[in-house]
């Protein structure tokens, strides 16, 4: 297979981000040069998805330290205590964004007081480049722990965008089958579209497409019926959060999913990386759920689908109850149920 | 409650459409002169909904009369039967469509052979505004025997659009709510959205708000979350057709609704006048399902949102087995399951 995607990488020392919202129609590549530029990217969704967006916010603490100012390492804390403030503010409810802001203050503190600015930037780059690498070594590790699960599956349905897109590369739940494909096995996946945003169709479908899978897009009113006609034998997803007792929050229509999945006998996977796992959550209750913008749903790209003044309801996400979860495949291993015995006996093993 | 909106209308002997492909964004109202124009209207999904094509290519064939040139009942029946075999090229599966010609053409058939033309001519437009109001009539009864199948239901979900603007007026599966509104009864209705086409966000909606009913339309993915929450105590839906056994074709995306609806404790209605039921077809196995223009689901109202060389599977409808049916609403009464007796029982009432 084709390399799945990557939404950042470098080259020497540049940073460049694939612009996501001009996918799927093109494929813009964009230097980023300085904090505000990396803030805007992150504020305006080129750069989304959660891990991506703790590896972009990585990047753009160094460029906070590269674009100021700074003579000696205490100079350096208060310059990246100043980037991180003002990065929190492009995403303000992203977690991975603020662990990526922590951890890169951490890792300033910890360099050597005595060190000279030029390799304190040049550590700062280095670290921000590990934050990549562990992350897409997390995807590879929730590959492998999850392709055996699918490696018999003649298709598989997915909803939303936790590829290669959302993370380092990879992704969460179609890591496992990037790996299948290493392996030359080569599923039918369907990719729900994903209202009101469509990254199932935007995206999902783009980076599949660009990695050589079979990939066949579907409205999200169409799952059922393929599940009826028995063309995928298994479901795999992305979270946002996992409770302790394995409830998942996760995007609008996952939880429909997990309804429809178990009445056809077919198993709903969730994939994520270890840290999506909230232990002091105990279950989904305790999960608030984000109601967006009405827009989203009364239009596409600006194009009216619905009168301007109906009411409209825009939940981002849902709960899906444990009962309805077959495994949740992490880097770390797979956690059956029960949940809230098999998912601490993997936090022994978390390697990131 | 404000009246619910027509599609088609006569004012003196004019013939005006509401310009479907035009809403909701522009209310155009198109008065149709010629069969040509009735055939562009139909063709062009101006007017849409099987009923509504019926009404409509009444009135076509009217038109094939006014604007043709006969002298007796012979030269009428020939004019008529050109038109009919022009007017059927106009949406060639619908079957409304064909069976709007031909009864126009026996109505024809029957006028005295010593008739002037003048008074044939009025004959026609006045069996065309017959067969719309005897539609009417059709949707107000069906309205009538679902009423009180939802009148203790806080919440009701709806799919596609089976409405006013789907037949001569009322609808079938909003007949009820309509019936409801008359009464001062105003629940909380949920359109989906209905991808690929949107009908539930574009004509749904817009209807519903017209009629000043409380609507709130959501993505086709967000059904499920509304379900459990309780927001929903009933779903009501149309049918294309409804086997003998209760099976029924409808809008793709009904069969997961009815799966949903099952694990939720909450009814499926199904709202169809009863010349749907088709007795010569004994399950759901024996429906055709048809597939759609890809192009549908790569786009969203014109605007491209996946990948233009994506595969795409694009079901037009879906079967809903009859175990998943609490009733079936018709204009003869409301069929409750075992459905193979209860359908033919209903049978002896028809009044169309």
């Amino acid at each position: 297979m084709t390399q799945p995607l990557m939404p950042l990488w470098t080259e020497d020392s540049k940073i460049l981000i694939l612009d996501q919202t001009r996918l799927p129609q093109e494929r813009i590549v964009v230097q980023v040069e300085t904090p505000e530029q990396m803030h805007h990217a992150i504020r305006t969704l080129m750069v989304r998805g959660a891990p991506a967006i703790g590896n972009a916010a990585a990047f753009g603490m160094y460029l906070g330290a590269k674009c100021g100012s700074f003579q000696d390492h205490q100079k350096l804390i208060a310059l990246l205590e100043k980037t991180g403030v003002y990065l929190s503010t492009a995403r303000p409810t992203a977690v991975n964004l603020f662990w990526a802001i922590r951890h890169m203050e951490e890792f300033a503190h910890g360099l050597p007081q005595d060190t000279s600015p030029a390799v304190m930037l040049k550590a700062l780059f280095q670290e921000a480049q590990a934050v990549l690498e562990r992350d897409i070594e997390t995807c590879k590790a929730i590959g492998r722990q999850g392709a055996p699960l699918l490696m018999r599956c003649n298709g598989i349905l997915t909803h939303c965008n936790a590829g290669a897109l959302a993370t380092g590369a990879y992704g969460t739940a179609l890591a496992p089958i990037y790996t299948l494909l290493e392996e030359g096995i080569r599923p039918k996946i369907y990719s729900d579209e994903t209202r009101p945003l469509l990254q199932g169709s935007r995206l999902t479908a783009y980076e599949l497409l660009a990695a050589g899978a079979d990939v066949t897009t579907i409205c999200d009113d169409m799952a059922a019926w393929v599940m009826a006609q028995g063309k995928v034998q298994a479901v795999i997803v992305g979270a946002d959060r996992i409770a302790a007792n394995g409830d998942t929050a996760n995007k609008i229509g996952t939880y429909g999913l997990g309804v429809l999945a178990a009445y056809h006998g077919i198993p709903l996977y969730i994939a994520a990386p270890f840290t999506t796992v909230d232990f002091q959550c105990p279950d989904g209750n305790a999960i608030p759920i984000e109601e967006r913008d009405p827009q989203e749903v009364r239009e596409f790209c600006g194009t009216p689908s619905a009168p301007q003044d109906v009411p409209v309801y825009n939940p981002a996400f849902d709960i899906t109850p444990h009962q309805l979860i077959a495994a949740i495949i992490t880097e770390n291993g797979v956690a059956y149920p029960p949940f809230s015995e098999s998912l601490p006996r993997l936090a022994g093993e978390n390697t990131r």
